[in-house]
């Protein structure tokens, strides 16, 4: 069947969860055994600076998060190059800045927010302007004097290479929610042999999505540079995993078990479940 | 250290073949599990048209093998030409044939030979000219009516990329005795998101080097869908691998043992060792 990718990523990661189970190894080892953990970033909402940089401080002192990705996009720039400014003096030159325009810009629009950014030495930038503006994307990540990565834009490999090739992105997001491992393994590889810089990104995925792409980034060099995405789950109010996700200096730990080392809590799977 | 990839790439498949035996598992099925086979090409060596038609006949008759790589770049182009033209002619239109310059012709050579072999129904071309001659063969692959291969000129992921992206090439050859599985397994990833062809190469392995091709070709669908170069250990007197390799309809099957199934002959290995 053509697209349901993310359908396909689950059944491609569940697959990988029974080889490992039934070789006694973890997917992390049986993709790359690079590592056994993985920082994480955490994403901040949009809000009034003031709360934004509350939220930050407060996932720094609580889980030793340091790289924070900034939600962008919204009309007029100033609102969203206030908070940016607000965060990177609340938290300090140490702190890791992203942003994320999720398409909410035009081109002329980022090139002016990143202009007055132009100081609070962000890491990168993720599709801060959709896709179609094909020339605008073009002359925008020509002229970005950080990082421009693609997300939404590169759900597979034959887009990330036409992005790629069009100038449009110089990082792009790996998400294994879209591309399970098989495909994800691919894209690295990809990216790796064309000099194209990574990220792992996060669709709200639960502590179950986490610990797959936890699993997944820890078994590459190049997919565990950058912290990876991996603590949206802590706006969750409950979870599917039976033993909770722990982030502890701003880091979690791959599961000591084989497979992804996923186990679901029954009885919080038959409460929630809605298909029957 | 740098380069060596040769040395690496040993190291490399050894340690594939370890993790394998470790878990009882082929690296063929480790690494992606497609088929637990592979159809092999047979090159054929520089020679009088008629010895070369003979040697291909003999390789169809006692092996099976319908697919034919013809060494050419010869000067002048004549004794080639007339020698594709042979094949063609003594093996029919079933047979498939694709020819290998190994950097012998200019770009102007290369075109020439082409036109000349237009009607013969070439699968495609590898290295037929330098890659320093990089306007020459980006004008050459520009008007080429077959696919045309990079093989010398693409040993990483990044050459992969220039000469691709440059328009030097369409499709590569994939060495697993370059590039192990890991760094090959890579390449392929990069090679399916670019969209470009692969053919899985030939150092002159002796068995134990197309067992390990082998093992790899046969675990990803695109890396298979063409014959490999898999028969180079037809030319030598003797082998280390204990148990020989043996081609059934033009087919050689992966071994149904965990990791590459190597298993060394002894006796053979104290024999012909060099190093005391």
């Amino acid at each position: 069947t053509v697209a349901n990718p993310t359908a396909k990523a689950a059944v491609d990661m569940a697959v990988w969860d029974v080889i490992g189970q039934a070789l006694g190894v973890s997917v992390t080892d049986l993709l790359g055994g690079f590592t056994d953990r993985m920082a994480t970033s955490h994403m901040v909402g949009f809000d009034e600076p003031a709360a934004m940089v509350a939220e930050a401080e407060e996932m720094r002192e609580r889980y030793g998060i340091t790289t924070f990705k900034v939600k962008v996009g919204r009309r007029p720039i100033d609102a969203d190059v206030a908070v940016c400014r607000a965060l990177r003096e609340g938290l300090g030159p140490d702190a890791v800045l992203y942003v994320d325009g999720n398409r909410g810009w035009t081109p002329a629009e980022a090139a002016r927010a990143l202009r007055q950014m132009d100081d609070l030495d962000l890491a990168f930038a993720e599709e801060l302007c959709p896709a179609d503006d094909v020339i605008g994307r073009r002359w925008l990540v020509e002229h970005s004097p950080i990082p421009m990565f693609a997300d939404e834009s590169v759900p597979g490999p034959a887009e990330v290479t036409r992005e790629v090739l069009a100038g449009a992105a110089t990082g792009i997001s790996i998400k294994t929610a879209r591309t399970g491992y098989t495909r994800s393994h691919r894209i690295l590889g990809q990216a790796e042999g064309m000099g194209v810089d990574v990220v792992l990104g996060n669709q709200i995925d639960g502590q179950i999505g986490s610990l797959c792409a936890l699993a997944f980034g820890a078994a590459f060099e190049r997919m565990s540079s950058r912290p990876g995405e991996l603590c949206n789950f802590l706006l969750m109010a409950d979870d599917l995993l039976a033993e909770p996700l722990v982030i502890t200096d701003g880091t979690l730990r791959v599961r000591e078990a084989p497979g992804t080392g996923v186990v679901i809590d029954d009885e919080k799977l038959a409460r929630y479940r809605t298909d029957r």
